[in-house]
């Protein structure tokens, strides 16, 4: 098989496509293991340079990551949240966040996650959302059904933006240039949920969420979300409509129906 | 034994709390049991004359709760959130809310929670969280350490507001009065994290959160998280410090340590 999926994407053997999402569910087994064992203990609480909390747990859980990484992929390119990047002008570029939404996990409310992206020439075609507590785990492969826990799984039909439930882990995130926009959107829809962190992406793949409205996003925080989002049935791009790349960061607008996301971006457009 | 726990409830037979407490117990297996068949279907959201969101699963799972307690207590009062009040003026009352946090519910997200209090002469003895898709229920009983799933429990020292994780279900209940008070703690703290619901009380009841503070709560709200927050160590009142009983609502204030409780409490009145 050779067939390629998407746009872009034309050159990739659907064989290895498969072969990496396995290893992509390696991978989070070998973070969740690391995770699990500090999850709702007194681990401490670092702050980084850029104001944002790290724990052990998010260290280990990356390092364990990079290893078999390191180990069976040699030439691959590794960008992770906490340990850096190398080699990301590779074809082929594994994009890490060991335990997006720490603060969550810091509170021990299990909707953190650890994300797990393969990006090729910079578009993420594998992408894992794995929740180690519940044991729940969303994989986006292109070109094939996101599946939760192995059944596919789809976004909801909902195209009125006076029907949509909206997510967003924080609206505190939206200050400057975002506030207006946001403020607008967040006017035009039927209701909002806040604090759900990478796990509302998850809900929104299986049809329980419409849209999620997000800025100050890093390419470890979305590119996982991209081929779970897409491979539903949704739509995950920038605030301008532009695709989600290893290159890149921001501001991102997920939505469930297509149309939703147009109706989102124009509202968004209105504003800025 | 005869002997009573706290001021105010010293003519209450702890055997019989016991008693009262197991019962409790039973009424969140019904309720979880009628949540589940619920959970992540695709089931109606009406509105409620209050604006509020409620589906055939509060519904249900509150008439299952009644059920039982109509047959086991018949002299005892029910006070519910989707079924109305009965005998509220008797000795021992009954408080419900079915799924708090209909919102998450709706989302998918299992950080919703059954609430059962009973409330002796107004004030609550018992209180149940219970989580019927993680299979946690917190059990607070007054004059007893609070349990999670049988093991105690208890909260965190944290007397310095600048090093405390704040809590709360949305900002947007934050209106109108409620507001500056609410900015004026959030200045003050080490950080927020939104969407906990009734299950963020556990997790301070547990020593993860520090302070959560709410607006626009009913007496099914609150009741049932009083003797969890209590029994484990901690303090929730209103936001002048008064107690939080089957009569009243509005404005709660919890912390897992009652020295950061009372600088939470001169931070609110300051912004009075």
């Amino acid at each position: 098989m050779t067939a390629g999926a998407t746009a872009g994407t034309q050159d990739i053997n659907t064989d290895d496509l498969a072969t990496f999402a396995a290893f992509a569910g390696r991978l989070a087994e070998a973070s969740g293991e690391v995770i699990r064992r500090y999850f709702r203990r007194d681990v401490a609480i670092d702050t980084k340079p850029d104001a944002t909390p790290v724990t052990i747990a998010d260290r280990e859980a990356e390092a364990a990551m990079r290893a078999l990484i390191e180990q069976r992929y040699p030439d691959h390119g590794i960008f992770g949240e906490e340990h850096g990047a190398v080699r990301t002008d590779a074809e082929w570029v594994w994009v890490l966040d060991p335990v997006d939404g720490t603060k969550a996990f810091a509170c021990g409310k299990p909707n953190f996650g650890t994300l797990i992206a393969l990006a090729h020439r910079g578009t993420p075609v594998v992408g894992v959302i794995d929740q180690p507590i519940s044991g729940e785990r969303w994989l986006g492969v292109d070109g094939r059904p996101t599946t939760l826990n192995g059944q596919p799984i789809r976004t909801r039909p909902c195209c009125r933006l006076a029907e949509a439930w909206l997510g967003a882990t924080n609206p505190e995130m939206f200050a400057g240039d975002d506030l207006a926009p946001y403020q607008r959107l967040r006017q035009t829809v039927y209701t909002a949920h806040f604090g759900g962190e990478c796990y509302a992406y998850g809900l929104l793949a299986a049809g329980h969420m419409d849209l999620i409205l997000e800025a100050d996003m890093q390419p470890y925080d979305y590119c996982a979300l991209v081929p779970v989002v897409a491979g539903a049935g949704g739509r995950i791009t920038d605030w301008q409509g532009g695709p989600l790349g290893l290159n890149g960061g921001g501001r991102t607008l997920a939505a469930g129906d297509p149309a939703l996301h147009a109706a989102a971006l124009d509202v968004l457009a209105s504003a800025t």
